[in-house]
């Protein structure tokens, strides 16, 4: 399935950058939980661009419920939210129809679409989309929290500057940046931020590294092969648009330690079980073993940049110079963050 | 579903590490594609310990094609291959109905299917249960030769030693490594196996970096979202045992690099479209762009060491240290490479 | 999957009764196919309550093409449907929130929804959701007779009175059929409107059977096993609210033939193979031949009558006398065809 | 999935009728369910030709349990069962290849799969896939037993001979017919069985009608719209080959019923809310409302007879006359009807 992901809990997506609006349908969520819109309204707030160093498109996404809920909790009804799009300037777009951008979808698209695609914005594959996955994640970060299940995410690495990472037992650490708009656990802000608008006062963009933890998942979720737990997160989390790169735990730096050094002894605390370390992020076999889930995704340089790029015209006949003139961020990591968030608890409510 | 992957090409998967055998069904594949037992008994025989480094396990893995091939060539029906099991010592494993082994799946296992599941030699999650992937993935790999498409995989990193990447264009590559037991680029054979002897002697295991190229691949292939090409694949990867991250093109490289050196620009040759660097990895917004896809999969340290490590009794009442008395490998890396060659065809059937 | 059907061409539907509006995407769905909006209000105006025999809800379904079109075409990414809820009175429900209506899905739901659901006008059970079906639909219709392919369905049966069946050819029929609002093939419409009628005038409801063509299939289309045409086409046109039953081709009425009256021979007209009757409805082991598909499906009398009936309140506690005083359809056969037509549309465009 | 079926209790089937083996795959049952490999037995018996008026191949059906079973029960890994082909005759199908027998799926598949299918015993077609049906199902019947569900199928009709349907309460009329191996409530099998063997002396054969109940089944199982129960059922029995119409209740009766008297009223006894009348078979809006699921399905007559018939050369160039030489059966109404109580149980479990 294209635009859906689940298979108990399932989300389907829909909606362009420049269309009437995006909307996320969330089918298979019980019944009785209570729906924010508060909390959905802060979500989605995160994920939009706000600050001076964002693009100057300023989306309020005020968002409307239209489907799935009944005296402010969940019905068991699949539930429909719509979020309107009101400050799409397609004009800026217009170049874009013959010559498609480096590292965007807009050449891949159009083989794939035959021409047909709506490439405004990126149509169909614009980060805007990802408003949808935010606003259908409130509701399961909602729904894993009434479980003590937290999921949170916070700026590892941006412009080369590095946070330092999640701790052994991260709650706290996890409510701490989930309140945080820019979210880093070290005192880093400011220097990650000058670094972004370096890069963007020389017309470039930065790439960075998100991690997220999710602590008080239970041992025993996911499943052999094919539905692994860390198979269906990375499938998910690799789906959002810039993410070029996921591992888990220690991940890549396990390549080169040995198994006496990489492997997580258990221990005992009182009649809780748990690991000494957790190199492997919380998950073995696919399964979780009761620590804390531990992940890092690699989010790519902001492909849409100001300085000149060279590029193919549509017919494929000359090669031509591209200078983009819409709004556009040197940076999506702070803001890729609650995407990673919603996404990871979507997969966590299905999977439970 | 758990052990089942794909929409129009499915592969389903059966079989514990010492039950009778191992079962794939792939379900889709197109008529009248040739089966060649001798392939598939050769891609097998990639995916078995053979050499001195490797577990004294030794199976000949004599596969027996049980359904959907007539005449040599497939029907169009489901195809079933059964893998016997023949040289399972299920006493070796005794002591772990008890101890859970560190970083394996037999704890959260146990927590997940409260006890019943088989535990002899990791049962549903041993890395035995491979051997179906390889044997549905040669079918897989000969669909796509067929169109032209080449699928390879070599050992990048093992034990602290270091393979060169797959150049731009890695056809030829992809050939020769595709052809070798211990398939690596550059003359690195000895040092990584040297490196993994030294490991071996003392009880250890190492890991490593697996990277692997596609070439042939048209631009258009995957689809937006959720069913992207790079999260299919991740997805998939990331489902076999022991590989704890995935990155695609310059994957976690691309987190300190700026807009202008990331893109990869358009070009002609002729009436061709191409990139003249491939940071991306072949993939746009979850769509082929028509340059080889490239990704780089790290697979942590074999968990089964002979070194004793710390656990905890099943009923959780007690620390006590593990000491393994079976047949282990001090690495897996060469032997996965087979594994994500095999995958990586079945998630492509599938797309295509 | 609950409110989605289909593998490769996707409907989701969301909505309630009296809620802001119904929800319809339609995911993978070709680029390049003209939507006319006219075509899809004409649909939906056949879905929609108007005679006088019908219920006086009065709703314009004025509908809006929110996503997946652009120029006037599909682009390949998911086109959402939106219809607004504009005539709802949930007053009239009121007594239902302690009542279940019998042979209504109330107290089915209630139970498992557990009280959570949007009772007001059957909720997400109600017949309304259908108003998505069909506008989508209206899209697999029209992608359809591109191909040549004709879909049709008219009142076999109603309150006893009897049209006559599809011919072997029915392409003409179809569309006759296709152009009426209250479709019947032989001059039985006074008498079925009549019939209808004198239901009403007692408070009563009647039922009936809708017989459905397709012409212009080719041979070939379906899937052995659980992919089987007449098994999906069984399961979705099940699924719609109302109808108890369904039979492909002579369907019961082969029970009391022998093999020889029933099996239909193939001829040979030209180069064209043919079957000289249809007692099979265009199926053989689940793929079809070439023949016209045709099935009859039964729909139950409307449950929702004014004549007074027994019920139990929602604690379990006392038997209680239900009268309705809503407004309520004394037949829906007329209107269930347009629903039928836009199943088997949506499921022939996913099996193509 | 074309030969998968269920989305959390999972069914794969693979084999051809003259290949090695049938193969089931069932995966997601719930771990510990104990394997009655007698039960398994006497369940397959069910489905063999045995009397003197079945076809005279006999298979003896040992059958093994390749994975998924340890200690003797399920260990909630995925399950195979293989049942090997032992008296294949390929010879009296040589015909066939060119000859396609009408009302069979011969033209069909010839058709979808190019010529590449195995037509030998209509291959994959055959009925005796259903055998893996009937072993997985044995499993699921045991599961839904554990629970205090009974599923029994009996025939209704055959051959012109009528049986009686089953009671509103029907527990005990399940346990008398699911013992028996020719299964009828009233005194009607020497009458049915003399009507077959009327039919089998003159070349033919008969059809006929089986009715199924579910007893025990909780209020408020099922979904909404495509998940619905009924929709779900109705497509998995119209799978099996064969069968061409299903009604739920009075089905087909309702159409000209009024609502007055088709509704089904709700009483009380004691706390126990149940239906005076069962009009609609257990099922409202598509979940179960704790009464009785009931339904009917149409067998055609089997399609291989004696008798001479008409078809056509596989390369459509001259009619020609076709007569079967092969083992046929007069009657497989009394061996599906195993075949659906074990879809009904494999459907319950998914559905629970």
């Amino acid at each position: 399935m294209k635009n859906s992901i689940g298979t108990s809990v399932i989300l389907t997506l829909a909606g362009e950058s420049h269309g009437q609006a995006i909307i996320a349908i969330l089918d298979g969520m019980a019944p009785g939980i209570p729906v924010d819109e508060e909390y959905i309204a802060s979500q989605l707030s995160l994920r939009r661009p706000s600050g001076p160093w964002d693009t100057a498109r300023r989306e309020p996404d005020r968002f409307s419920i239209v489907s799935g809920v009944y005296k402010g909790v969940t019905t068991g009804a699949p539930l429909t939210i719509a979020v309107p799009n009101e400050d799409a300037r397609s004009a800026d777009y217009a170049v874009l129809e013959d010559l498609p951008r480096p590292s965007h979808a807009d050449y891949a698209a159009r083989v794939k679409f035959g021409g047909f695609e709506d490439h405004r914005g990126s149509g169909h594959f614009s980060g805007r989309v990802t408003a949808g996955i935010v606003a259908a994640g409130a509701i399961a970060l909602t729904a894993l929290k009434r479980k003590g299940i937290r999921v949170g995410t916070h700026i590892l690495e941006c412009a080369g500057v590095r946070d330092e990472p999640f701790c052994l037992n991260p709650a706290a650490q996890i409510d701490k940046v989930s309140a945080m708009e820019f979210p880093v656990i070290a005192d880093v802000r400011k220097d990650m931020i000058d670094a972004i608008a370096a890069a963007r006062e020389s017309g470039d963009s930065v790439g960075g590294i998100v991690q997220t933890a999710v602590d008080g998942l239970p041992a025993g979720v996911g499943e052999p092969r094919f539905g692994s737990l860390d198979g269906v997160l990375a499938g998910a989390v690799m789906s959002i648009g810039g993410i070029k790169g996921i591992e888990f735990g220690t991940g890549f730096g396990l390549a080169g330690m040995r198994g006496s050094q990489a492997n997580d002894a258990f221990c005992l605390d009182g009649r809780e079980i748990f690991t000494e370390t957790n190199h492997n992020g919380g998950i073995n076999g696919g399964i979780s073993n009761g620590m804390p889930i531990l992940f890092r995704c690699a989010v790519k340089p902001t492909p849409s940049i100001a300085i000149p790029q060279e590029s193919v015209n549509a017919e494929g006949t000359r090669e031509e110079t591209l200078t983009l003139t819409g709004r556009h961020d040197p940076a999506v990591v702070h803001r890729a963050r609650v995407v990673v968030d919603s996404v990871t608890a979507l997969v966590l409510c299905d999977a439970l």
